[in-house]
């Protein structure tokens, strides 16, 4: 599980719990069902009509990415390839062969296999670049997804709130009802906001940087792959791989700064 | 029928109607038929003003593309280009000539006729590259008819109240009928809203990602054709055009991971 | 005259003073004429400050651009650049010469002329493409213009309501005054929005459209005196056009669809 | 002094001022001392703490350039290019020793400087557009600074505004006071929306303009220099250079159409 | 310490308590530690669902960035890299190694190392260049940092506002508390403002602004660790690396202008 999330929805929630408390409010008054589904369902209901079937029963693994406290051992990786490399230039590109059933990662194991296939250097590049290109545009979709439910979220609070607010104005006679209707009419606002900031907007931005992590661990493979297929010589190819580590990550003293 | 769409629409405008009943509120409090009016043809007007004759009369075909159920096949599409490959390479690019006839996509059939007919391969990349291009910039137009149409209903929305509430204000001393003012006056905002979060932001999604999806074949077309006529082994071309399918779209264990 | 625009012009208006009408409002409540100048006359003053004089005294041609119904022939500009292209693979490019007095549009005939001149193919290619460039970008900021204009009349909407709203703060406890200066001060921001969506960025959106459309002629051009400059084929020059127009504009079954 | 501004604003101010007057409200309603000093200094206070020392004490000399009326003289520019191409050619590059003395702009002379000096052409081409990108890179942070106060000024308004409502809420029993406590409150918003809309963004704009006017004219005096490098013909130098100009600022008939 | 953030800082605070005691209001009006807890801890929330943990653990660095005074002095960078390439020219590259164990600047010294080193030329251009952009894309991740939490701070003061609305119309009845009720309410908003517009904003743009000057830097390090490589003339090195500068940065007339 992913500590920091979790910790900050629960933070985040108790924050707004004890403000509403403190404050010496009701907790009773803060909740209403019938605004919950609306805003929720209601935004949700939007993503349904913008979305593919497909992207929607996506949407658990999107989730599962999410909670993924699983990060990339990237020096782990590095020193794979390099070893790769060590082993090619020795014994050759044939000698990888085996070793290639134990490399977990499908998007390595299938570029180093094309190396160990002898393809062609062209054909490589291009297979793993287009390979690449996908994977981003794949991903930018479950991204772009949070975020336009981010930006639906407080639309059908706003959308709730006018229902309230035009069924409170046809009794406005009633005083003593008012500010009953008018405090109900704002729940929905007030899910809203919390659904977009709270949750749609930080999962979109961390799906964006698990993106975008994955993608440089991904660049480093590929960079690996082509050095070992054009033979370089494996120092440089360290040496190389380490400049996409921030400096704190390298194992020693590496050429660059933060 | 897309019925995720479809779905959507529905369970939207259900959730809405049940937050409006189970309120306790009269549905004929919502109903309001000048308001619908000014939005949607307020917003159509501004459409009209900034739009040539030609998209409005094409919009009829946009929402057949919107509600369009089918999707392309790629898997058959890179089967279809593979086995053009393999009997280019077989019997020659001529023997193409009558499968071609069976090519139900013009883009696919335009191109490959290109190729049997021996044209230059730098004129074929160039047509085919200024036809993407051009359908690209065709397409976004009709995607981006509806985001502008998003933005203007909202603010004919609020023209709508800010109508009913300077009639309001002229009448304030009649207390009793504020209420009431108040009320139609907010459902032009109301029905901006829906119009823009439920209707068309999600079409202008939707319209996208049909777009990229059907860009990403004619891409797997452009590679398949330009592969074809170059004489490329047959295997790498569909080496090649299974990295443009996801992992779980391709048939067996592919080069790449999500 | 553009009819579409001048219809929707119309139709909003008169949808906009039907919804008074219909709303039992009387329509003088509507009208001021103060407001108006405050919007119309604020918003251009800041557009005065921001612009250069040659843009504003330039004001009158876009809107003659604007309201101008001419469509650009494409497919008759087309068949005359493959008809030169015929003639001067016949008879030489300097057969051209007489023929191009008759061309009407500056940039093609200049463009022809460099050909027949026998001008270096890169000076042409170079100058063509910086005329490209600096009509695009002279053409961007008579769109922004109004782009820009359309962020102004809200803007100033809002600051002739707080104009009203600081005004009638002062004379709060006339009770019966208050409703009269708060509908004269929300009437600003009504003009400022129908100015702003039915008006500015309508223009913004249809100048931007004629302007890719010129640049689409544009480019066909240039693709067509290069061609004919480099003496190629003129049924592949064709062809190569046709890729520019939308399949239903072509002539007959062209490479592409939509 | 550049006297479309200057109307620009006095229109705006006058405008304004009119519209309060000509409402029957006393000029002294909108007059309040704080509210200036809390929306210009706390908006120049973020600006301070956003920006290095050296950015504020150029902010004199971003204002000169506003208000600079000098335009480039682009034809004269040219000429004198021209002029320099010819008599390199004739007498060759040192005959231009002696006239780079009189060469007003440092870019200009500069960069012939090099040419003069036999510099070598990979370096001269290095050494101008370097040059251009950091100008291009410190107009832009000027730009900017506007661009940053504009979004400011309306936000320290609003915190003027929601002090003054704070302080209205404590005191509400004392309804005579309220609305003008109200009144007061609303003033920031509005001197932070005029200072925005009236007098920052368009500032910006302008600032931009003369940026963009500016780099146009570098870019001439570029291409200029790498042709008198060159040794290109005066006559084909003259005409790429001409299409840099609108249409309507070139001596004759040139290549291009608006 | 930087003395401009910190002045801003106190300047605008200043203001702030200024207005409201020169408002007559009593400071304890506008102190409300539970609304400073839900704004500022809330928002945080967010920003820690959002990020992975490394980047919260980084936050002292990058506060420490932005109070750091330190400006880069490229004027003496530029010596330094001149006197390399005299004495490379001179002695040999060799000669440089012991000069390296002085230069503090990790970057420069990874890279001349490798130049010491007899690296391939094409490797030290792909490391220095890869390092760049590294550095680039780790910066932004904490420029963005602050960028979302100055969105998410008037969203979390609206979510406090929200709450002590809801609470306060359901005691509508008691007129007395409306007041105080109302304003305990908006000070949410009032915080949540301040700390986006006065900090978290010109944090963001100031640790921008620190960036792109040390990328400046950077280039101007990777353009001379490659002209030494490549044993260009010192002369023309500082010829070059001065134009990075600004022309009053420069030490005698350069060959550009403001």
């Amino acid at each position: 599980m992913d500590l920091a999330s979790i910790g900050g929805f629960v933070l985040g929630m108790g924050l707004i719990l004890w403000g509403i408390l403190f404050g010496g409010n009701a907790l009773v008054l803060y909740w209403d069902a019938p605004s919950l589904v609306i805003v929720v369902g209601g935004s949700f209901a939007g993503m349904l009509a913008m979305s593919p079937i497909s992207r929607i029963t996506a949407l658990g693994k999107l989730f599962g990415v999410f909670f993924n406290m699983q990060v990339f051992n990237k020096e782990e990786i590095i020193s794979q390839l390099v070893a790769f490399s060590e082993s090619a230039r020795k014994e050759g590109l044939l000698s990888l062969d085996d070793a290639l059933n134990d490399v977990e990662d499908d998007f390595l194991r299938g570029g180093m296999r094309l190396v160990v296939d002898g393809s062609d250097p062209d054909v490589i590049k291009s297979v793993l670049y287009s390979d690449l290109d996908k994977i981003e545009s794949r991903h930018q979709k479950g991204i772009d997804f949070f975020g336009n439910w981010g930006t639906l979220g407080p639309a059908f609070g706003m959308i709730g709130t006018l229902i309230g607010l035009i069924g409170m104005m046809a009794n406005l006679e009633d005083i003593s009802s008012v500010g009953k209707n008018m405090g109900v009419a704002l729940i929905t606002t007030f899910y809203g906001s919390i659904l977009a900031n709270l949750f749609l907007i930080p999962i979109q931005k961390k799906l964006e940087d698990k993106h975008q992590d994955e993608m440089l661990v991904k660049e480093i493979m590929v960079e690996g792959i082509l050095s070992i297929q054009a033979g370089d010589n494996p120092r440089i190819l360290e040496q190389k791989l380490y400049t996409f580590l921030a400096p704190d990550e390298r194992p020693a003293g590496g050429g660059g700064e933060e």
